[in-house]
């Protein structure tokens, strides 16, 4: 039989993972409660009526998606079968798909429970999402996305507290070096009306959204054929590098936006969320305006983030944005206005792993080990032991008859910081052997003695 | 546009159910982690080489397969293709699976990490888990399991501690009307073997398990048919139908079991656990021997479990046993002895809302509204918050300009228990309206006062 395998993009996290995973998850899940979130999850499946159209033709195609049930054939089309057309037959033996990301479904559940909802609404939503990508490093096809979004205000307050969720996370993980980029549509949406090119903004977006990693060059060169001019493209260029402090940039603006109205919209914004930022006593350390920020998503609206940790190689590890319409594409008319962001956990793990910023000690394991050397001390230690667990001191016991050397490796192997030993002279004396296997040193005290003494006492 | 719905048999967790699932999660994870167990997480998805053949014919049936990406269609076989032919189709245009439970990936995770891992390996493994089966009330697709196994020893102090984090996990939650029935399947072979029906194991665990679902009749209309005499099952039910204590039952059993080496096995390790639930100091309260107990799955080889909250009307929410082979399905040679149990989190959820057994205040939302009159109150409110939240307070303000009766009402549907009202008055004097929403109370104090004597500050 062969060895099993995980799939392609997949991964297990063992104990030692788990406990930087989980350190990870508690600084963000932290935050978003601090600043007024609350939980929501959905499930892992929807229909495909729900992902389709949502995240454009490539997004489409990434979607993982579930064979029904049963006999599937029953009723496909005889002639896709025939002609083995897999996009046209999806449709028929597939009705549910894996989630792609969890905005879609977040806006899925505000419109399917509009009327329990108070507005404004802010959620934090922490779970796996899937995309059938081609796996390579940082990017895999399952992983953890933390959402945090308000629904329901055009308030520009959200966009200054999403930057302050960011430095608080980044904080708390002991991330210094990291830039928050941002910008806004109205202004790429300035930047289209002012070299004329209102009606081409799509192709426009993509492009620049391109500019870090092909270069000027290759930006020119796809977007000349698409019918922009040259001298519009030294106008695109002569903006996008425009270069110093946010104000600078945003001077300079405004002095080719005076057409644009969207782009004098997008100025005040940007202003006003700085302005916010210092209402709050924060400063705009780590923030840095780039005109050339687009974000692939075409739903984005208003400001739009993207965060960077510097000198590591690894793509963005927390995005969002203002998205004003939405819910409108499960026909909801009262157009809700959203603004949100996202942080991705195993890009920040593998930052923080490169960095090596994980504090020692998150290893979860338990505190104490008992050792014993025959029945009567094994039993012994079972009421040593319950004694320690009552006292909320996480702690276990060597299950079998084996040599000390063997049961104080095992210790030493899963972290245990502590080990009792129990032998007859430990029995007779009511004295434990308490070992710390960090430091070597042993000492012969009662339970009652390392409970009280030696640890900590939850709550 | 019709309006969204979620596929069957799954759920939204919203902010309010959120919370009370948090409460079950967090009160296992914390005893788990204090019995030494250490968390796992594997994929969602599994190939399905690993999990087809490990539950059975109907579970192969129950998994949810996942459709390659691309053209799946490409070098599918014609005359499958031609024939409709389901179920042969299958494993042509799809290569994976959903999980359907965590026992078989935690069994593929031991034996691809098994030089890394430290035996006797104790992990736990919160996640979800999926079975297209039918949706039915406590029955769900998409649902969660809490397991906590221990592989690599026979000692049955682990089968012991089971039974004492059953009983810690339930006090924990506030469930104190429950049986924890355990079973042997040592005196499932005993009985089988004393009433003659050695080779037919299978068949008669199968219509055993049913018992307490369809009642002795039609356990015995669907023994006859397979072999087995009037004889041998006026003898099986006199033995299923003793009563008594748990001892008088095992002392029954050991008349009958005399040539029965599985059995007296069974007995033998039944009475070791009790007599190591004494040395833990702990009672065998709740504890129930159960004769009939079969539980479905094949793989069990030891002590089995099963725990029903009394006077809900909903199945197990716990359960397990000892499993003796378990990597033997993946070609591991030295099999690995192991011994487990799960939670299932949607049981007793609903149990606990049957029961009306959540605690108050599980809500997870801000401590603190700030509101406000205009935008200079707003923007000296955005300091106020600073403050609270840089002393770990989670608070929010009302994001827009509205009347306080809205921003009031808005604390009351989030359940906010405090706000704190800022106008022109209050900036001048610096003392804000402090109101406590659940007495109705209010008192003019300083930010400093409000942040040292109103509130618990963590850490």
């Amino acid at each position: 039989m062969e060895k099993p395998t995980l799939p392609k993009g997949t991964r297990d996290f063992g104990p030692a993972v788990m406990a930087k995973r989980q350190f990870i998850f508690d600084t963000i899940r932290k935050v978003f409660q601090k600043y007024g979130f609350q939980p929501l999850e959905t499930p892992s499946m929807e229909n495909l009526s729900t992902l389709t159209g949502k995240y454009g033709e490539e997004g489409d195609q990434l979607l993982f998606k579930i064979l029904n049930s049963g006999d599937y054939l029953k009723d496909a089309d005889q002639q896709k079968l025939e002609t083995r057309n897999s996009k046209q037959l999806t449709s028929q033996i597939s009705e549910k798909g894996l989630r792609y990301d969890l905005t879609v479904p977040f806006a899925r559940y505000v419109v399917m429970n509009r009327n329990e909802v108070s507005f404004p609404f802010k959620r934090y939503q922490i779970q796996p999402v899937w995309r059938a990508d081609r796996p390579q490093k940082g990017r895999y096809r399952e992983f953890y996305q933390c959402d945090a979004d308000v629904v329901g205000t055009n308030s520009l307050i959200c966009e200054a507290e999403i930057l302050l969720m960011i430095k608080e996370v980044f904080r708390g993980l002991g991330i210094e070096d990291y830039t928050i980029k941002i910008n806004h549509r109205g202004i790429l949406s300035g930047i289209a009306e002012t070299i004329g090119a209102t009606d081409k903004q799509t192709a426009l977006f993509v492009a620049i959204d391109k500019l870090d990693k092909i270069g000027e060059d290759k930006v020119k060169e796809e977007l000349i054929p698409k019918g922009f001019s040259e001298a519009s493209l030294t106008t695109l260029f002569e903006i996008l590098n425009t270069t110093g402090s946010t104000q600078d940039k945003i001077a300079f603006l405004n002095t080719r936006f005076a057409a644009s109205e969207a782009g004098k919209k997008g100025l005040h914004d940007l202003r006003e969320v700085l302005s916010l930022l210092s209402a709050y006593q924060a400063t705009d350390e780590h923030v840095e305006f780039d005109i050339a920020l687009a974000r692939g998503l075409s739903y984005y609206t208003g400001c739009i983030f993207e965060v960077k940790i510097n000198n590591v190689s690894i793509g963005s590890v927390s995005g969002g944005g203002r998205y004003d319409n939405l819910t409108a594409s499960f026909g909801d008319k009262e157009n809700l206005s959203g603004v949100g962001f996202s942080f991705g956990v195993d890009r920040i793990y593998d930052a923080m792993e490169e960095l090596n910023l994980f504090p020692k000690g998150t290893q979860v394991s338990s505190k104490v080990l008992i050792c014993h050397f025959d029945e009567e001390s094994f039993r012994y230690g079972l009421g040593v032991l319950a004694k320690l667990r009552a006292n909320g001191i996480a702690s276990e016991i060597y299950p079998d008859q084996s040599k000390l050397k063997k049961q104080l490796d095992f210790a030493n192997k899963k972290m245990i910081p502590f080990t009792i030993v129990i032998g007859s002279e430990e029995m007779k004396s009511g004295l434990l052997g308490f070992k710390d296997m960090d430091r070597g040193q042993q000492e012969n005290i009662s339970i009652e003695q390392i409970i009280n003494s030696k640890f900590q006492i939850p709550g």
